[in-house]
């Protein structure tokens, strides 16, 4: 049988060596529980230089975790965060962030490729009732996601814009960063200028989708949220007495710009297989392709094709002989699979239309 | 200065008289607590009968407790309620729904005159991401409001179809009658064929708005819901210790048809109302008046005047001269008042023509 | 049939007349709801006089809302709440503390005649574990009950004492008073001088045991917590919109010292009560009676014969022919009563003298 | 300076062999996200048959993770876990089961050496106050930890004993597992003998104190939790994509009854260390050393004394010249480690001795 080609997600991938070997590293020696650890405490040190400025950096598992652990830390129970319809928080996370800030609401904003505008957010927020405004959960938090579940990518710009109706409505700016390396590697800006600089005051800083096993960081850019975090991080049980198996994978990570070189392939690849998808006929992307998601329509032939051949990816809603799908390419994601997903769309492609 | 007329809201009215004295004489003797009254007793045989099957009838003082609690008792803490984007759950209880349920989410649908349709929901129930089932939220409930927020009415027919997506989903469905009686007049319908007969499951009924002190009602059609129900009444501080104050409130209001007796006054004089801007230009209906609630734009100005003589009312979204309002008619409002604001309204137009 | 005498709680009573008056008045007006009518107003004016201080004071239905948000608006969602084993919060509200602070824990102190010790408190918060903070719900808010489930009463000085407690770690202090007014008229102090000054920082005052038909309310003495508290009243529920029906209630009850009349008249009952009872051989008081109840023990055949002549009280814990009982008296419990039940208890005792 | 050794907890340790061998293999692999990779698959099978039946184990990475996800499977919201007083969710998971449940309820029971009795518990069940049973927190699970926080252990009879009044009272039966391998190397027992056939219904398995770097389990007995549990497992943020990390972990764990042979290592060390402890005269054992950890007394020079030679442990409770401390052992302690140690301690008799 062929080799499987996995593109349903960059979390199948594995373990980026790097990563690895600080763990193994980790996994053996003895020290302290619940960060009173080495790494736990050069981690802290890479963050302040990585940002540019002193931060506060809390390792979690998971990115669930990470999102409704954060907007939990800036939100009243009965809070309300914005955020896009097609954002990670609304749609995958079984309302885990409704969970943990006690039972809150997501007011969702539309826009084309993931995105909301400043001006979406702006007239939500002027959209009052005349009723008393303890009818309405309050204003709490806004959520922005970079990259976006699309793959798409705010401008600083736009954060910045966005961060600016925040301000003036006294609102904190989140950014779920899932995959934030891989719009840096795209936008070519540091870490600070698409956060901090731009107006974000807490940050979920994803690793697991770019090499590492499960880590996952909440960053402060406001120190007087710590203790309330921590709080709240052991009462959801994400303190990990062996905090040094989260903070180990992401020391390297963040270390000597590893994190970006790891998203620099999965962009690099996610281009690659996106040039050549251009020049299929049957084929339609569906978005502008600025990180490692291709999200297009092919005939529901071709995916049957590709399916069979152990290319693994997730297609939805088939409709007149048509399917949509979604490949996403990981850091290590070779050239040699771009190439033989490609060479397997051609040969169908061309034995179609040598039938017609 | 003229006397006021109070048309901001049914919830500014006083106490019926029919339910005032029962209240009183309700406060002039003794029981034992918690229910053990001979008003609670009284209750549940009373709205056996209006439903004409067995039912479980539980008061509480208010609508949010009603809605809240009728959810939470059908719903995981993961759990999706549907309900229109318009509807008082999501508006205007500042999430209580979500406090209840312990975290769920509300899922929005749009739809006309604050009306969803069964299309819509199928629609909504079946756009599933090829994600495992744990990570959306799961679907739990689904909740229409009757008359609507716009006092728009739902038919039984729409009702009927809506309950039959619910039924293939497994879903309960939950009706938040806050103004029931003011679509039970406008529909002239019995209330068990709008209800558990179209395939309600739980309902909210109200009687606050419609002429008691402080009084509503969950109505469950399903016994094995009840000892979820009344731990969640308790823990959530809605079980009075003379909890006859509530029944002594709904014995009178559903005794003898007098809630609908109430509702008609509200509605016949919001008909009368709405007929007479139906005849002033500058006035322009924002949705057919079906039951108590009148939605119209007017020229500022006119609504300038309207407040200085004293008319209450709530107005929103200047612009371009023109501004947002709803008048709203109780179970006391005269014709007399009514005549009164239309005279107003009259003169006014008549002013500004002459001046033109 | 005898008539009944109701001693099973002061819950049982009826409402008393300048309340049920004041009511009657509210329910014949009609006002802006959620808080803008005159009785509110004057609610606030009246709470400031028998403070003898501003205060902001926000009317609710029952005990447990009360407590519940009182203790939630100043305990994060992973706070521990200080009280005795046997408080209303641990033993009567099905958790409601806990729901409302949205997961909280209520830390239990032991101590005679329902009240616990400054040492008792002081003695449980420096029992620190050598783990991190983080591992412990947080130390948030002591909370005492007066009078308490027992009847009994603390000392301003034993207040003050687990007040300089609270304050030097930093905790308020939160005072259950749903029978406050038994315990003012057993001290004969000022409210003032038991609640604020003596370092209460939050109060449950109650009526509905007093003569109120539902009406308990929430005194801050701190004017900062009033917005989260307004927020979350809303979102439990507890925002009444005809919010007048609570307010005229309490305005009679606080206004002319009524409240404090109609508990002396529950006091008074009980001593008499009591005074006879301890003459009575085979009677055993459990509890010094300092308000409106009384515990005791008696033997079953009494107890038999009391329920047999339609005197009515909760018993429990039948033991070697004897068993536990409580009778509580209320504002209209009447001389003639107390004298009934006591010539009841005297003839059994005759007879069984006479029969030995 | 002097080598450390680590005492202070059995999660200070590093990651076992062959745990870190399959983690390894694990992390080079490419696979399908969330539980759909081999190890996962594996660790099922692999548990069906250290069970001797079909069971459902659901990977997590903590403690607290497992015990608040089980718990709050079998509890309402309003829910009551009956426990010990000392026991590891309520001293240590600062209200992770209060968070997960909902807002519930630890009810503490007492008793020697960090056990309850199934008398105990009976008696706390049949505690009935007079009160409707809403007006408590609903009794819902009982929850037990083997080894207990002293380290202490239940014999198959105590826990034979308490299911039974957990039946009789419809509860179901949880099982803290976190130091189970502890147990079950002290008491000779299979794991099948000591849980589900010993009446638990509900298992937290612990690896992580035992040589794994994260990975607990909670095992169902009863597959219709099932569906439940995962949805709460997500929102709670504990869903791993990469969930063959926590997997590969068990596997081999569990696996050729390596759990086991890691545990008795830890035993081992400790009863060498406490035999050894028995011969000073200055130190008191506080309490049987039945598993991993050894509680003691001893004057607070010689704890100033080994902690200056590295020897790393928590003490607390400084009183009169003696202090009490925690000495706990870990898979990987060697007898070099406990002699010296012990040498330390004989070192430091002697020379007081000869003082004296």
């Amino acid at each position: 049988m062929e080799k499987v080609i996995n593109l349903a997600s960059d979390n199948t991938a594995g373990v980026a060596p790097k990563i690895l070997s600080s763990l193994t590293e980790a996994a053996n020696i003895s020290s302290m529980p619940y960060g009173e650890d080495p790494y736990t405490e050069k981690l802290q040190l890479v963050a302040n230089e990585i940002f540019e400025r002193e931060v506060l950096i809390y390792p979690v598992a998971t990115g669930s975790a990470a999102n409704a652990l954060a907007l939990a830390t800036v939100s009243p129970p009965y809070g309300q965060v914005f955020c896009h319809a097609q954002s990670h928080i609304e749609e995958d996370e079984c309302a885990a962030p409704e969970f943990y800030i006690g039972g809150g609401k997501l007011s969702l904003l539309e826009g084309e490729n993931a995105k909301f505008s400043a001006t979406n957010l702006r007239e939500r927020l002027e959209n009052h009732s005349p009723a008393p405004a303890v009818h309405r959960a309050k204003p709490a938090v806004v959520s922005i996601t970079q990259a976006t579940e699309l793959g798409t990518i705010y401008t600083v710009d736009e954060i910045s814009a966005i961060s600016e109706v925040c301000r003036s409505n006294n609102l904190p700016l989140h950014m779920d960063g899932a995959r934030l390396a891989n719009a840096i590697v795209s936008t070519d800006l540091k870490i600070a200028d698409c956060t901090w600089r731009a107006g974000v005051d807490i940050l979920s800083l994803g690793a697991t989708k770019n090499g590492a096993f499960a880590a996952e960081a909440v960053v402060f850019f406001d120190a007087s949220k710590a203790a309330d975090f921590e709080f709240r991080r052991k009462r959801g049980g994400h303190l990990f007495s062996k905090l040094r198996f989260l903070s180990s994978q992401l020391v390297p990570y963040l270390e000597k710009n590893y994190w970006i070189d790891l998203a620099e392939n999965s962009n690099c690849r996610a281009f690659e297989l996106a040039e050549g998808l251009g020049k299929i006929k049957s084929v339609t992307l569906l978005a502008e392709v600025q990180t490692n998601m291709i999200f297009l329509q092919m005939p529901t032939k071709l995916n049957n094709i590709l399916k069979k051949k152990n290319c693994l990816f997730y297609s939805w809603g088939e409709k007149d002989g048509m399917i949509c799908a979604r490949f996403v390419t990981s850091f290590n994601t070779t050239k040699q699979e771009v190439a033989r997903v490609l060479s397997i769309i051609q040969s169908a492609e061309s034995a179609t239309k040598s039938k017609n």
